[in-house]
């Protein structure tokens, strides 16, 4: 079953929570706002304003409130827009 | 009867709320707000700056508190803007 | 007695609530806002940024708190912008 | 004397306060906010967002809360701006 | 010595207050914001989108809450941007 | 030690606090926002919607709250916006 | 590890906090925001809106709640937009 994002929106898979990551990204453990990571499933087409520069497969980081959750398949998933894309890991 | 949505607007046929579909999406019982899915019935032109890519027949996953509900023929329906669709799912 | 609306908004003359109208349409009792009913009556110029496609005759759809009251030979109308409007109904 | 309004604003003299007015129209007495009529006495010059379409001598319809009052020798009248006048009388 | 104001700002020698002015505007003593008068002292070069049509030496009108206070050579003046005059007295 | 500030800033350092200035400024004591005088040490490059027009060396007045506080070498200085300034004195 | 910032954000190490740098700059401890260094480790590829002046390796001030913590390979870093930098030193 596939799901396309519309607009400016991007589908992502949300890695497992952990407190020390593979490729050595630590979440610390303070009051600010802390990124979450997550592989990008889906990309919309973007908008006017709002090119499309996150594709299929990418590792980004991203805001602790972004996006709406939806279960695809049994598997949790999150749509939000590119703007609440920190960054890209690689 | 018909409605014909003014410009980036949508009228959506909620899909029968269901713990699990048919397609293998189940809408997860946290406290984020969750996407709801349901028909495109009709489409508005679009306007200046949003340009219409949704079309009669899509099913599309849209937020909760998304459009204003008529009832149309006995049958509710909610009148959105595209804005507020996530997501066509096919 | 004639009334111009001005830029983008439109005198509508409402329908008579009723429970069910005679097309169908029946305003369902529930918390959501509902749209109410009425038919255009006279049609502003637009604007720059909204160009008029609802006209004179049209009926339409529009969210529960749009517009101003104006009572104009003893019948009550409203003022309301075009991007009150829902859609139009036909 | 004399008062030019700045760019898209209106200077108005309202009509007294009536009940039922000559022309037909009457303020009904409900919670909405209710348009006041006036007669336009002077015209700003407009900006490049807002072009001027309202012209001395127009009796037109504004908003309960719109505008600043001044008195004009004794008399009082209304600074507005154009886009608190919702319509032209005529 | 001389204060150029920057962008769309204008410098005002406000007038001095009273119940009744020799070109007969009365300020009246109502709950609405009331107007003040004034003389345009030095004017901005203005901005890409706000041009300045007011001169020094034209007496304005503007709100009550309009701009900073500033004292040049013992004299109160206000620094206000152009958009805070009302009008222009003439 | 050098700072340049970026985009539309502008690096002030303030004027020492006095009651009167050698200019004939004088700050009085009122409820409203008065404005404080500095010199500007260095400026940004600006924006797209926003030209530099102070340059080093202008006197100029801005806000009570504007900017950012620094200390370089030892004296405080001020990180703000152009659009904090609300005039050059000279 | 590499991670690169998306449309206008950087990534910035920030300096051991430090009552006194090298370079002569104190933060003052007073009530208002106060700007803290680092330098710059990634910059993204900047939006329509916002082209990129900063490079790697410049060293940068910015405001204490600017951006949001992540570490990287054991070394607490922030990513923040580029406009919550206020200037370069050099």
């Amino acid at each position: 079953m596939n799901i396309k994002p519309l607009a400016d929106r991007v589908l992502v898979k949300p890695a497992a929570a952990e407190e020390k990551t593979v490729s050595g990204i630590i979440i610390p453990d303070t009051a600010k706002e802390k990124p979450l990571k997550g592989e990008v499933v889906a990309v919309g087409k973007g908008t006017k304003d709002e090119e499309m520069v996150v594709k299929e497969g990418d590792k980004v980081l991203y805001g602790k409130y972004a996006g709406t959750e939806i279960e695809i398949d049994g598997v949790q998933h999150l749509i939000m827009r590119q703007s609440d894309i920190l960054g890209i890991i690689g």
